[in-house]
Parts: structure tokens; C-alpha cells; sequence
């Protein structure tokens, strides 16, 4: 049995990374007739009455705008613009963008995803790391270069581990003080260096419950926009299902057998709990567990 | 079967995550009796005659010196010192350090791969990505604040994909011009934003090669200290053994079968290619695929 496809994964967009660093490449493509580029309001999506990412013609631009390039579909090269309005917005997931989540495609949620995480990117990294100097956009947006030292830097994605502590045929489930009434979700933590996979795991997962794993297994894996997470999904093992709860971390922990998920999973409003979202690759873990 | 543990894995010191925030037990951490420092020259380790990691107790540690602390093993907290000298070290991998790569065990190579991934992201990171202002260590080294703006930051992993192509029993490798002649070892490349690892894995293979994956199984995981990768092991199935070879990225490219894998593996002076070092993920990856 193969996982469900998480949400923000499957795009087609071909990212022709070998034209990122070639200058007339990318200008060609900017002036391609069919250019286009996505509309946003900040970091929001802006949709079409179809509930579709909306572009516009690439000629209507303004000029001088930074761009990045996401890639080519069907001969056509799609770019997101790294204006000052829309880098200084907000950056949390506002309820505009909550609210376009539910209704985009798998390919426009693919597309939103990616161009998110580098604006997010680039707003976060103006001044170089190593020497405090302004940085400035390069490689078609896939990069920035020091303007001081000369220092290059690459898009940061930061791998976090996602998991369900299995026990008797149980899968463990927390919840965070700040989520919905009754939502509950796997756990979940940012890998740390010198940390394998499997590791970061069990670390969190007896930092978190106070279980631990004695087997670990990947199940699938996913992009996450807000920022830029590799989200990592797994299931292990544990020896016991005894909790010691980090009230720190979660409010909450709870065992669920597979049919309280699978009614939980197909929005049951008497569920025993409330499922992640669709788009979440807990929910796409959850499934997977549920159904094997 | 279950792949080889992967070099720079397995550490069993307890990190004790919860007391980076605490001030006050992380000063008690630093003055208890045992407390250690580990010793480097710049970003090198510096051996024992029993080809050992090098310790002094924290009381010889110089005042003032911003420490890491590495966690905590039979009540002996380790530390690491961020100190100017060694933070302005060069951060290639130097002559030093590879030969004490060759010689470390396990657990010496876990605390060495941590300890230098968190000394070079501070070295990279002395000023702030949003503001440009000086950031400092906090949270026992494990982050930094910004002296301006009072943000956060936190140490970097970059996720990487390792993978063998694989046709008909055979396994595609390749070589970087720069390596040890003869030497040919896993393809691999950074995961970007908007990417799932299995999406990486055939990006990459495609891009480097020109061979296309039909399906990507993840084998192991490695933290990479030079600096902080995330190294993703994975074994793709591919549609030929075509091949596309781009150049810029590697000289050549061979199939191999698992007899000349394993010959290769055991350092048979005579083998077809001489196989990547013991602590890299490659060797793990290519064994556990010659194997099964």
C-alpha cells in the first residue's frame, strides 16, 4: 500500500534548475510572450473565480522587480515577484490563505507551496549571515549573494519529523493549547544536527510523551509552505503505552484505534477527535495507518 | 535486512533539549565537577594517542568562552567552546580532520559531527538574516538572538537526497572530477523548497543523468557534518540505463553489479572502483544494496 499524496507535492512544473544560473536564459524567459506570474496580496493567494491560482501576462508587470522563476509548463515560464509590499507583509498563515488552502488543486497548492517558501525565504535572509552586509536576489531567485563579502546563499528548508507512536494497534495523537476545539494531530519536531531521521524520532517522541521507540519506519514525506519544512513522516514502534506528557509541548495525548481515525478522517461530527486537514501530511500519515 | 549504521549516528549522549532554555541549569550544567570540554584546533579534532576525542575538565576552560553544550552522558555534561579563534579556523575539511575521520568510533564521530555542525552554523550566522544586526549564541548554543531586532534563529540542516539508480540488478554511480582517482560513489543533491524527498530523488537523477525514476524507496538516514546535511538514502528504480551524463556536475557516471560493488566495499586493491569511505552514507547505501 502506497500513502496517499500529501498536499503541496506532486508538482509539474518543470524548475529547469540549469537555466537559474545563466542571465540571458532567464531574461529570455521573463520576455517569453506566454510568460506569466502569480498574483498575490502579500503572502496570500489571490484566486480565480474557479478557485484557481490567478496569473497575469508577465507584460503587465511592473519593471525592475525581482522575480523568481518557478519553472516551465507547456512552454510557458511561470515566475513569482519579490516585491517590497509583498515581502514586508505578514508572514503568518493568514485566514485568506487558510481559507484558499481548502478549494486549490493539488498542482496550484504544489506551485503556491514552493513560491511561499521562497518569498518567506528571502524576506527572512536581506543581510548576509557572515558578514551583516545587504544581500540581494540571485539565480533567478533561487539564491542570494552578498553585496558586501560575496557570500552566496541557498533557500533553507528545515527537516521536521512526523510521527504516530504505535502500540497494540493503537497510534498515538497530541494536541497543541492553540488548535481548534477537539483537533488532534501526530507529533511532531524539527530535526537537529547530528541527528538521523530515525533519532530525531524516538528524541522527540519521549521528549514529547515519554514513550520509547524501539523500531522506526518512514512512510512518506512532504513540503511544507509555512515556512519551508521537509516534513518527514514516519510510525514506530514503542515499548509501552504509559505516557509522561510535556505540558510544554501539548496540552494533550490520547491512543486511538483505527476506526475512531477512520471516522475522524472522513469528518464524522461524532468522531472521537477532530482529523488534520486534508492538505496536512499527518492526515495523509493518519490514513495510511488507518487503512493498513 | 537492516542497512549499516551510518557514520556520524547512533550518539548516545541525552541532549536534554529542556535545559537549553534554563539559564540558571545550564550554569550549574557548566560547574559541576565532572563537566568536559572537548578539545579542537580550529574546526579539527584533536586526538588522544588512543585515537580518542579529547576532553579537559571545564575548569581549565578559558572565562567568558560562549559554549555549546552537547548533552550529557553518566552525569558528565560535554561541552564545546564557540571561541574567536575557532570560529575564524577555515571550515574545509582539512588533512587533520580526515585522518582523524579514519580513526574515530562511533560515538566519537556522533559528538564530533554535532559539535562542528553547530561551531560552523555560528560562524555563518554572526549576524542577523532579517536586520543585518549582530546576533549572539543563547539557549546553551543552540540558537541565536539578535542583538537589534530580537529574533531568533535557529541552527540549519539542509536536507540532501543519496540514491542509487537502479536497472536490471545493476546500480548507477558517479564521480566528481575533484575526488580520489577511481573513486565513484551515489548521486546526490539538495532538496529544494516545494519538494518531497521522492521528488528530489528523481529531480536529481534525472538532471545529473537523465535517468527517470518509477519508484524511490528511502533506505537510511545520515547527518552530514560538513557542514549540516540531512543525507536521505534511497534506492530508484529507473525506466533504462540511458544515460545523460550533465557534465558540470559529475566527470562520469558507471553501472555496476553487486559482485564489483562488494569488492569495492572490501577494499579489494583489484576492485572495478574503489567505493566511498566507511563513515559516509554512500558506503552504507551500497552495501545494503549489494547485500540484498
Amino acid at each position: 500500500m502506497t500513502p496517499h499524496q500529501p498536499g503541496f507535492s506532486g508538482g509539474t512544473l518543470d524548475r529547469a534548475d540549469h537555466l537559474r544560473g545563466n542571465e540571458e536564459a532567464l531574461l529570455a524567459l521573463r520576455q517569453h510572450t506566454h510568460a506569466r506570474l502569480l498574483v498575490l496580496n502579500g503572502f496570500d493567494p489571490v484566486l480565480t473565480t474557479d478557485g484557481a491560482l490567478q496569473w497575469i501576462p508577465m507584460a503587465e508587470a511592473g519593471a525592475h522587480v525581482h522575480l523568481i522563476f518557478l519553472g516551465i509548463a507547456d512552454d510557458v515560464p511561470h515566475f513569482v515577484a519579490l516585491s517590497q509590499s509583498n515581502l514586508d507583509a505578514p508572514s503568518f498563515r493568514s485566514p485568506a490563505t487558510a481559507a484558499a488552502l481548502a478549494v486549490l488543486g493539488a498542482q496550484d497548492l504544489a506551485i503556491y507551496g514552493t513560491a511561499r517558501s521562497l518569498m518567506d525565504w528571502h524576506s527572512r535572509h536581506r543581510f548576509c549571515g557572515k558578514c551583516g552586509g545587504p544581500a540581494r536576489a540571485h539565480r533567478g531567485g533561487w539564491g542570494r549573494l552578498c553585496t558586501q563579502c560575496g557570500s552566496e546563499h541557498f533557500p533553507r528548508v528545515d527537516p521536521v519529523v512526523i510521527m504516530l507512536a504505535q502500540h497494540q494497534g493503537k497510534a498515538l495523537l497530541g494536541r497543541q493549547a492553540s488548535w481548534p476545539t477537539g483537533r488532534y494531530s501526530a507529533l511532531a519536531g524539527f530535526l537537529e544536527p547530528g541527528e538521523t531521521m530515525e533519532e530525531a524520532v524516538a528524541r522527540e517522541l519521549f521528549e514529547e510523551a515519554g514513550v520509547r521507540a524501539t523500531a522506526v519506519r518512514y512512510i512518506t514525506s512532504q513540503p511544507w509552505p509555512f515556512p519551508a519544512q521537509l516534513m518527514l513522516a514516519c510510525i514506530a514502534e514503542v515499548q509501552s503505552d504509559t505516557l509522561a506528557i510535556a505540558t510544554a509541548e501539548i496540552e494533550d495525548a490520547i491512543w486511538v484505534g483505527k476506526e475512531e481515525a477512520k471516522a475522524a478522517l472522513s469528518g464524522d461530527a461524532t468522531a472521537r477527535f477532530q482529523a488534520p486537514p486534508a492538505f496536512a501530511v499527518a492526515h495523509s500519515l493518519l490514513r495510511y495507518w488507518a487503512e493498513s
